[in-house]
């Protein structure tokens, strides 16, 4: 039926959350998957997400849970209606399975994965595992980290964990999409890295598509590079990054402090114009 | 003598510590574990504890432990007084082993936990396992890391570690307890955590006992729900969280910011009216 | 030839970076490291170095690699050139392997070690390895963590990356190094830790040289002691840390703050007076 490859546990699991490392909050996650596997490798991918943003986790998490083995677990949790009815999505995309809230988190790397397997989260499928009681605030602890470590441990397959489903129940992230047109794109600023790199949701293709020079962002227009050497002292430079998207940094500096700018700022690509 | 279980090592280390990660201290006290145990398996608790404060650190380590398997050894460092002449207390509970300075980071634990057995490190043990010379100034380095790795390699059982004692040296932590009256508990706020959440050491079940609908801190008065969606926008919320304790929410908020509280606020659990 | 211990892998890599744990760079660098070596065992050492600052992290990592277990593999990004012609460095020390780019990064860990072998990492053993394309923004990734999971993994020995070098490119890190006169020493302040600590290049075995009991910082004059017990409530003081440096800290607060002093702040060790 499907040509993804099959999940076949590495006993990796990661973990992308909006916790902070100054709450125990992931150590306790951590410690609930080494009770179920006690031989679990533990990486943490991402955290301090902005609280309850789906949009920041699931961007980077699509750009980046490939870079791991095939047979990873990968937990995220960003879960702002934790406790409410909202189902618990599994899905198996290029060998490597995802655990999140279905609130969005997931929508980008669906979108993007080659015949992904979704399913919701079956609770017998829970009450078979002896995963639970649940509390009503923090199912990182008592539902996602168990689960994973069963997966890691390969004592359940995502098989056994709901039917297939034909689409997320939350099919978009909150934010903005980019819009391609005949002139360029109109994208936006996803996030800022700790450089103050503002990056953006411009794909690196429409860039060569479009034989585009510079964009713009808020008044500036910035020419693009290939790497940050390229940009003089206090120039701003846009480049395709690592990850495949078009980012806009500064020499030396902080470009999203200096610029004032922030997420959720428009971007515009511009179509090189003909001579 | 005690049924509390025997401690047989899982090879877990955890770490809780007033370090931050943009210093090397956590990765030099993994470095010296994995010298003395190379296959352990190393987990941050929670680091940036407020620097030099016991209460934070205290507070939650009495309340995650147990999230680990038993056999694991939590290390803890929040140690204003290295270099003097604190004690070092090792406790065996519920199958776990803890070390950390007697400086009342494990009052709040000790006084949970089921037969605790309370051991003060004799030197001569130390020296026994070729721990030393200590520094002045980092006895989680120097001690708290090889001993850990002793411990978790299974080389040295606690018992040898030094005799029983009777009490720790410091019994209470700073901060205040709560005081249960005939009319309600009066609490305080023990630690905000990243999103905001007021966390107060008012226990659930007191909620409970006083069939308690909400809950006063500073000017506010807030109703006691179940979970975070129980709260509107905007709307301050208060709920009995993942680790059995009241805490204070505002949706979609930061309500340690917009009530402007912060730790050591007075929180009163106000026991219901009878009609 | 030499006496130095050689490189047998521990299956240890540790991580120095400028990157925060809100990014997932960190994360992905271990996912690939991983996928070479799946069994390794992955060390944060320290991150948000200061954002390519290589004094930093260059005198941390100096002062605490040998903390680990020879046969460690140690990574160091921080990497403002990443995508021009700058060379990788491969250090073997003390039985450890060292990886950064040469920008000045392993300058004082090269100084300070005993017959350290340097070599330029040849691109045609990272063909051979199988490793590339390079981006040419995150080497980390493409390029240093597959590299330590091949060395970790024992599936190549640093003799195999590339020729021995006589020196390193950069042969000094950008900061001015401490001067040691007649009549005492003066340094600066490298880096803060997270108590304010302001942390000095000035050596311990100076202080002992001079005779030293007290040190300049700014307008203040501050005395050497021993442990930060040794400070009453308010009082600076300065000592020899557990890394082998004068550092100046306040009893119960933080000296950086309160000085307001930062990086690159003078300190000059005065040598005892006759008296």
């Amino acid at each position: 039926m499907t040509d993804t490859p099959r999940f076949r546990p590495s006993g990796i699991v990661t973990f992308t959350t909006d916790f902070g490392q100054r709450d125990p909050f992931v150590g306790v996650m951590k410690g609930r998957v080494l009770g179920r596997h006690a031989s679990a490798t533990l990486v943490d991918l991402m955290h301090e997400v902005s609280p309850q943003d789906v949009d920041e986790g699931g961007f980077w998490l699509a750009r980046s849970y490939r870079d791991f083995p095939p047979g990873t677990v990968h937990v995220a949790v960003v879960d702002p209606g934790v406790g409410t009815s909202r189902p618990v999505t599994v899905v198996e995309a290029h060998g490597h399975v995802l655990l999140a809230p279905d609130n969005g988190l997931l929508v980008e790397l669906v979108d993007q994965a080659t015949q992904p397997l979704l399913r919701h989260l079956d609770p017998g499928a829970l009450a078979a595992l002896g995963i639970g009681p649940l509390s009503a605030t923090f199912h990182g602890r008592d539902l996602f980290a168990p689960l994973a470590g069963e997966l890691a441990a390969g004592r359940v397959t995502p098989g056994r964990l709901g039917p297939v489903i034909e689409a997320l129940a939350v099919r978009s992230s909150p934010r903005r999409r980019p819009v391609v047109g005949e002139t360029g794109v109109e994208g936006s600023v996803v996030t800022i890295d700790r450089f103050g790199n503002l990056i953006t949701d411009i794909e690196g293709e429409w860039v060569a598509r479009f034989a585009s020079r510079q964009v713009r962002v808020g008044t500036q227009v910035v020419t693009i590079g290939r790497t940050y050497a390229d940009c003089q002292g206090g120039d701003y430079l846009a480049l395709v990054n690592a990850f495949g998207v078009l980012e806009i940094a500064r020499a030396n500096g902080n470009a999203a402090a200096s610029l004032g700018l922030g997420r959720g700022t428009t971007v515009v690509l511009e179509a090189r114009q003909s001579p």
